[in-house]
């Protein structure tokens, strides 16, 4: 298939997801705890399986990976990377900063990737050797001159394992504090896109979690890779860095690499 | 006045907040450091300045208590206590969920707020005596069973001196800790009127961070007081808890009494 065919099929997701999704935001959703304790909802998995039927009846070979309903096919060459609600607790408390997330994946690879955010209608689009697309106009990180002068984001503190709290700390010890903003799961991540924030630093994430950011966010001119500088696919392991300035990379690296000292 | 006029003259306040700020969100804001680290904006300005102007013509005996330009009458017994943008780091940020702050005392205690989101056009409104309204619809808060059902929200760690973090994570610990959101501001009280949020928990506010809070959160049915239960005026520490049933205040202020063990 066409990247564009694949792009037109990750929007139809998207808009299904949406429509399942509305209904339930700020209404009757049936918070559930997972296995793990992270929460689910009525609107996560009607989201998934509509997403699911689609990619089912319009290309029926294709992988898929969820985050509700698991895997299918993963081995396939193309797999399809869900995630209906990322943010699932900020979505249960009524905030439109959680989002659908679409990757494609090509062995192993994420090629294209979708932020939809339902509620305020906003959508970003990324596609491997294309240029991002926010409400189908091009979106473009931005420069940053120092990391003092940064805008970082992250969305718990919870999310880091002790160790990694101590190397996160390094970091934003880098940043003036008040511009560190905390929540947003990956409505940050097309805020880089966008260039309205330089510096997303995150441990803990799935691949269902990072997979669709990073044709976002490189496809606006920014970069994403794991904490040690090595770009992000379906093995990696879950501590994730999007920079809007890939000329501050290694900053991001150095100081990351020194733990805090209390 | 009577409360009515009073409301009709807070509206017409956010209204000129929202028209002054809209240009610059994602724009060219000018980001500035004032001597306290804190951002701000030629967007709180601007907002902060077009609601004095509309004070000073309207209501002129007033006092005024403002996070820009300071305070000018503020031993009047009514005084306006004016955030322009509460969640400036937000605002920078390009997310939204910061708001307008807007309250009036009378003799040092709130009696008056308006939480204006002048993005998403979401409107909070409370009075003493009246049920809050939330875009001119009545708000009420929620039940809730038990803190480990919670959904609790605050703004950042790094408002918590590391005293109150230890006291802060007493509590956090009583509740799922996937029902924890971080980030919102003045979002999140907003939220705990509609019956979305349960607790808001937050340390180091200053007076135009929580009097607009009070009215709003307590007309819609919950409760709103320091750390030490004790209701909020001019002369509070800025140790606000906000909590949609009343009836678990005991549950909170028991668990914040205790220091978390690491």
């Amino acid at each position: 298939m066409s990247m564009d065919t694949d792009l037109a099929l990750a929007c139809s997701l998207a808009d299904a997801a949406g429509a399942a999704i509305r209904p339930y935001f700020r209404g009757d959703f049936g918070l559930e705890d997972k296995a793990d304790a992270s929460p689910v909802t009525l609107a996560d998995r009607a989201a998934e399986a509509a997403m699911r039927r689609i990619i089912g009846r319009e290309s029926p070979r294709d992988g898929i990976i969820g985050e509700e309903f698991g895997a299918e096919r993963a081995d396939a060459s193309r797999v399809w990377v869900l995630d209906p609600i990322d943010g699932t607790t900020s979505f249960v408390a009524g905030r439109p900063i959680f989002g659908t997330l679409i990757a494609l994946l090509q062995d192993g690879w994420p090629v294209l990737g979708i932020i939809d955010q339902p509620i305020s209608g906003e959508r970003w689009i990324g596609a491997v050797g294309q240029t991002t697309l926010f409400n189908n106009a091009p979106a473009q990180s931005r420069r940053c001159r120092t990391l003092d002068d940064a805008v970082l984001a992250t969305t718990s503190p919870h999310l880091f394992s002790e160790h990694q709290a101590e190397h996160f700390l390094g970091l934003a010890g880098k940043v003036a504090r008040r511009r560190i903003v905390y929540g947003g799961d990956c409505y940050n991540y097309g805020l880089v896109a966008s260039g309205h924030v330089d510096l997303v630093v995150e441990a803990g994430l799935k691949l269902h979690d990072f997979a669709a950011l990073v044709p976002i966010v490189e496809g606006s001119g920014g970069t994403m890779c794991d904490w040690h500088g090595n770009p992000l696919n379906a093995g990696s392991s879950g501590e994730v860095i999007a920079l809007g300035d890939p000329a501050r990379l290694e900053d991001v690296l150095e100081a990351l690499a020194h733990q805090h000292c209390a």
